[in-house]
């Protein structure tokens, strides 16, 4: 960590000072937690292993590669670039299994609501047909037979081989990218195919060249976005319609331990908005009444939390966001929770604990979350998620008869206000329906570019979103536009950065955009899953403008990456021909050649690259050269 | 490494004499070499990598687990159980992928063949109406039609979903054992399906919990034999023929410099088979003699000659297998290789510095192998083959140009006999077609029981192949039939363990049903893709006898695993319900709770479990005591 971040964030855990005030609160009940795990953890770091030198994977290891002491190759005879990037590669798979096996539970979905075996209907019906019109579904049929065949194509789409055509693609990705990807070779297949490949190329013996192992790694982040993100997302507008903006709430005092809590932590919308439409009726407030609460309340964690904040109005019975996955323990440490419900990361392994400490009923509603101690199983099936929201609601209905009066609710004071549903939609209606007003504010340099910022939360380089608000803080001072995305998103709809007040901190330029159009200078444009979402917009302005993409006065950062999801995002922007700039520096460093490949050489090949730096004022400084570059070379001053 | 073995084989890395003597070559030569980068990692070995006590997967991480300390979880959460777990998972899921990748060349090349658009021929038409009779394909119609639905078949059927109806395993799965599957929660979907759940379980915060991870393991494990190896290795039997025992010709003396030499290394025998068809045409000979050699030959390496063994017979084109892959340095360092084909695990990253020095071509046949310093790359297609073979024999013809003269060839003067291509067909046939003379001379006890090796080779517990060869010599001194699959099989094959002589060193039962059958007392069954193929075996024979796997007097070992081909292999013996030998202990010994699961509690589920041991005699005797214990119940002395 940068020494002027320790001095300046002495003593903190985070940036929010509600998870400082709780994580007394742990640490008075003696409770383990994320914090002080860290802080034992990096005692016993392996230098090996941060520098990407270490491999597990056959019997002849474990490997560790050292140069200077002749041990410069594993025994297999793989070298330090290719052992890098292996196990670099093999975190994109990760997150582009999770991100693919989202996608099947939509497509799904959609398939089973056209179907009548969901709760739920077709909301945005423009959507729908615009996405069968894009991809060639004949639009003169009824709507539920449009949406079979789409869930169907786009199931479809991910298993595709590279000797079919991929329409997701070829419909959205930008015009001129098209050419560059087929003459690098890395115009993706499906990606359940492109993920097969990659993790039989991580197989002892299979690929250790570090150069090829990079370009599967590109292509399997373009399969991701293009044949996974976009169709979830797009299919999850269709089923709960196209985020538009809206003021809700956010931070650990949305809390009220008078209620029965029930908490979605993941990121698959599906079990939360059915309890959320369920929890309307007066029969489930009456029945939590009965049980001695004042009524029965539905949560937003991590990115379910964002899924449903971008869709559904806060108000009595959705009461908003709580905040990214390191406040979950801090969340559940409030005494209020009755029952969390979990469908994907992050649901970390050790909080039954806390269930068992605050009272709090832990249930996984997917086929892949699994804990120890878990208490509930209700694997999440379309047809099943009308009873799976009741089993749920009586779970928490239980739960709160045996935590009122055990468990002394604690809950911080704080709620902030943020603007939160931007998409490519929202953005188009606010300019009144074309890009040229954004085009033209850019290119006065009012605002100077775009920043998208696509993240998670992570300990390593400071205390909890130090470095996403800090970061963005410079940023917008800067006359840059942010687009963000993830739990880091929350960070800063926590921090306050996604409201309107914020735009008084942005650099006059923005400021008078913003003031404008009545945005804030941080537009919260949803998941980690809407890194595709915002690719759409970003598309569109390069094919509005017909440039490629590594000429517009834009980047990607990801100031606090934690997990694997990040890091095909992160390799998906640089394939995109975005100038990436990553925090943390990824397990790589041990690996000369393949560093000058990823921070250097791939420009020439991509356009894009990333970029590295944990300072924040530094990084803002390199995002807005780079930018500055762009804009010259557009003719831009 | 257990003491007793260092002393016995004191100054040796294999068991093999013409390993050693290459190797002394190769060090003279002053060449990296896979046993001295073996003997330098032995230094560095880190502790928490081979408990299974070290996590690199996110960026709060690297995590070392050590409960003496209070470091007792990572950072997230996770404890020692599921993080070994996780990352057995995972190399299970990369052992998976890579059948799955192998499988789906094969379903495209049976359609391509079908189609007319490969050199190929549907060889053993028989093996093709069987599958589409036993998979519900009309075999009214002609034969090209019937191979194209079974492989569209077969394609999907690795890609269902758990809604779908896994015919594979309906058709192939013993029939008392898939009640207990779907008991117990791991009958499994396709092969892809499974691989998607099971990586992004493993993605940070998803599935904290080993018992969790280790049933998802077993359900790929599952997946992976109905849903790729099975049907891939019935797809090689329907183009190239089912394997039936011949003599043939293996190790390193196989080789001879005054011909072109074409060597293919892998798993997959497309472009092998092509190019031995092809060699047999009297212009390539002739092409090849006007270059100034004797002829041009194609040699067979690791599970890709294995694959041709079984099924080509040796002559004055194709001749022979030249070892396991421990031997590809060794067989480099001859000075004899023109071209180096490569398609699959093992192409070793390395051995590029010897195909400098000692004057061969390296080529990637495949559309994942790479390594450095590769000079050709040609992807497999299987509408190509047929060029991509012409390329090679130009390849080869050109490098025999530059290697004439320039390198003095060495060529150790071993050559063994051994008789390959035992299939499931071939032991009904040895046995006039009905599997009663098999169950009586077990009942009598002249076979005792059955165990099958399935396995690489490593150096981890012993020269190469040391503990494969002997364990296997024990074994058939105490009347237990071998029946040998993958890179430990060639290490048999080449210490001689698979010709008739070794009816000598056999215990006295199985001479007496050796000598009768005239077969050897290891049966060569192919590579480690025929675990499916010895599988189908033992469920005929139980479904023979009416029992469940648990019942019979068998046992699976893999006395050298290395790489993740093997453990996905081993992990499927566990869920079939097989007592399963790995050595070396695999990196899971840091976690208590998972070991105890592994080898003891999971045999009260499954029926099968782990046990370990890196002492051939001691691991002989625990088997041996394990088939006894099962005669016993069956009602057999």
């Amino acid at each position: 960590m940068h020494e002027s971040i320790l001095e300046k964030t002495e003593g903190r855990v985070s940036y929010h000072d509600s998870v400082e005030e709780m994580l007394k609160r742990i640490r008075e009940d003696g409770m383990s937690n994320v914090f002080d795990r860290w802080a034992l953890q990096e005692k016993i770091r392996c230098k090996f292993c941060l520098q990407g030198l270490s491999c597990q994977l056959c019997s002849q290891g474990p490997c560790r590669l050292n140069e200077k002491t002749g041990q410069d190759k594993g025994v297999c005879g793989i070298g330090p670039d290719a052992m890098a990037m292996r196990n670099l590669l093999l975190k994109n798979i990760m997150g582009a299994a999770t991100y693919g096996h989202h996608a099947y539970e939509a497509f799904r979905t959609l398939k089973a609501t056209a179907e009548g075996k969901t709760p739920f209907t077709i909301k945005d019906i423009n959507k729908l047909k615009w996405m069968c019109k894009s991809l060639g579904i004949d639009t003169n049929q009824a709507e539920n037979q449009m949406a079979i065949q789409l869930a169907e194509l786009l199931e479809k789409q991910m298993k595709i081989d590279s000797e079919d055509k991929n329409l997701m693609v070829e419909v959205f990705a930008p015009k001129k990218r098209k050419k560059a990807w087929k003459d690098l070779n890395i115009y993706p297949a499906g990606v359940q195919h492109e993920e097969q490949n990659c993790v039989a190329s991580c197989l002892t013996n299979v690929d250790g060249n570090y150069k090829s192992l990079a370009a599967k790694a590109l292509k399997l982040g373009l399969a991701t976005i293009y044949n996974a993100q976009i169709g979830l997302e797009m299919v999850q507008d269709i089923l709960f319609g196209t985020p538009m903006p809206h003021e809700v709430n956010v931070d650990l005092g949305i809390m009220d331990a008078d209620y029965i809590n029930i908490v979605f932590n993941g990121h698959q919308p599906w079990v939360g908005a059915a309890t959320i439409e369920k929890a309307h009726m007066a029969e489930v407030q009456e029945k939590a009444k009965s049980a001695g609460a004042k009524g029965l309340r539905v949560v937003g964690s991590i990115e379910t939390g964002q899924e449903l904040l971008q869709r559904f109005n806060i108000d009595d019975v959705f009461v908003g966001l709580m905040g990214n996955w390191l406040a979950i323990e801090p969340l559940l440490a409030t005494g209020t929770v009755d029952v969390m419900a979990m469908e994907e990361n992050c649901s970390p392994p050790a909080i039954d604990m806390y269930a068992e400490k605050y009272q709090a009923t832990l249930v996984s509603i997917s086929t892949i979350i699994d804990i120890p101690g878990l208490q509930h199983k209700i694997p999440y099936s379309p047809s099943k998620v009308d009873s799976m929201s009741d089993n749920l609601i009586d779970l928490a209905i239980e739960n709160f008869k045996k935590r009122k009066g055990k468990v002394k609710p604690m809950v911080p004071k704080i709620v902030q206000k943020a603007i939160a549903g931007f998409s490519t939609e929202a953005v188009l209606q606010a300019l009144g329906n074309k890009l040229d007003p954004l085009v033209d504010v850019i290119s006065a340099g009012k605002i100077k570019g775009i920043v998208a910022l696509a993240n998670c939360s992570t300990l390593r380089n400071g205390p909890q979103d130090w470095n996403t608000v800090n970061l963005t803080k410079e940023l917008i001072k800067k006359d840059i536009l942010v687009v963000s995305a993830g739990c880091g998103n929350h960070g800063l709809e926590v921090a306050g950065l996604c409201n309107l007040d914020a735009i008084n901190i942005a650099g006059e330029g923005l400021k008078e955009v913003c003031n404008m159009l009545k945005i804030p200078p941080v537009l919260s444009f949803g998941t980690c899953t809407d890194t595709g979402r915002i690719s759409m917009l970003v598309t569109a302005l390069a094919d509005h403008l017909d440039v490629d993409i590594p000429q517009l006065p834009i980047a990607v950062t990801a100031p606090e990456w934690m997990e694997q999801k990040a890091t095909i995002d992160g390799i998906f922007a640089v394939a995109y021909g975005a100038y990436t700039h990553l925090s943390p520096t990824p397990f790589v460093t041990g690996a000369p050649k393949l560093v000058k490949l990823l921070t250097e050489e791939v420009e020439q090949i991509t356009g894009g690259k990333i970029a590295l730096g944990d300072d924040p004022v530094e990084v803002a400084n390199n995002i807005e050269a780079h930018i500055l570059v762009k804009r010259k070379s557009l003719g831009l001053n």
